[in-house]
């Protein structure tokens, strides 16, 4: 039994910008010679979310503009009144969809089906840097 | 300490048919004959999601009248088009929700509240085979 | 390696009441002396969810009065017509948010950002008393 972990820097334009994280997780995972275990994939910050979609240009379009209809970037927002900000939109969505997700490693491989990669989607409302800590038990 | 995992395969109708995963969950962990830990429940593919509710006609219902209100089955959708597809809609749920839930395992059992169960969500516009893995670490 | 948990028990008003669940968690997590590791924690019931988020009071509103627009609390719901309950509301948000959340644990500490603390929302239409479970392997 072992711990293993890592770290993922990244750039991000914000904006909902969605990033797949699936190679970076994978590297981490490869490092740790863990074969079987639990992987835990989480973003830092309250505007930045991580889940897993078929990553191509239809789908993130599609994601990007249902949360803009649900949580629309405009709005009478408390926290942008309360705070002087603009990016209560972002901190709503990312509440919603959450902060992290595990996936099981098996034969020192992440259980993902073809089209499904693990995503990170900065809501904020300008570029950040971000971290996602990579963590595995097994 | 020690890792134990399964799978269980089952057949859905797809249309955002629910499953209750509860039974095959605990089925799993009672095999692995670990005391204390975290089980991951994660399934396979982007159009599917897992998470908890009360497993109960209304509430059944209800889950998939709100998801048709906020992410319509019919719609412009960038997936579809591009892709020639029908299934954007079960792409941007599967998504929201998410693919993977943890659950505590204490004294060999599923810390879960009596009325709530583990649920698959299968919102694909087609039956599907899916595959969901169990992994315990503890 | 070690398996270390610890139950957080709250008194909520139920409507939706967010709570700081942060300092508890840590406090779980400490006494259980790991260093590195995974911790899940998990809310116990259909009507209650965990996630995180900016815990101030504009963030609060809005998160509220979002989730009333998207789920409303009246509404002809099954569940409550099938079983003469009110809390319908509650149990459709609880899914669509999820249960519990893993937060990766570096250095004895929970990996958050500055401005993210880890948050119970309990979404029933009355007082509750509530258990969470905070189990860490590592």
């Amino acid at each position: 039994m072992a711990v293993h972990g890592g770290e993922l820097r990244l750039q991000t334009r914000g904006d909902g910008e969605i990033v797949d994280l699936t190679e970076g997780v994978a590297r981490v995972a490869a490092a740790g010679d863990i074969d079987r275990g639990i992987v835990c994939v989480s973003a830092v910050g309250s505007t930045v979310a991580v889940t897993t979609m078929e990553y191509e240009a239809g789908g993130i379009q599609d994601l990007t503009e249902v949360l803009e209809r649900l949580v629309p970037r405009e709005g009478a927002y408390a926290h942008n009144r309360l705070n002087h900000d603009t990016n209560a939109h972002a901190h709503i969505r990312a509440a919603l969809i959450g902060p992290s997700i595990t996936v099981p490693l098996v034969s020192g491989r992440l259980v993902l089906g073809t089209w499904q990669q693990i995503v990170l989607v900065d809501f904020d409302d300008r570029p950040r840097q971000r971290t996602v800590t990579v963590q595995i038990v097994g």
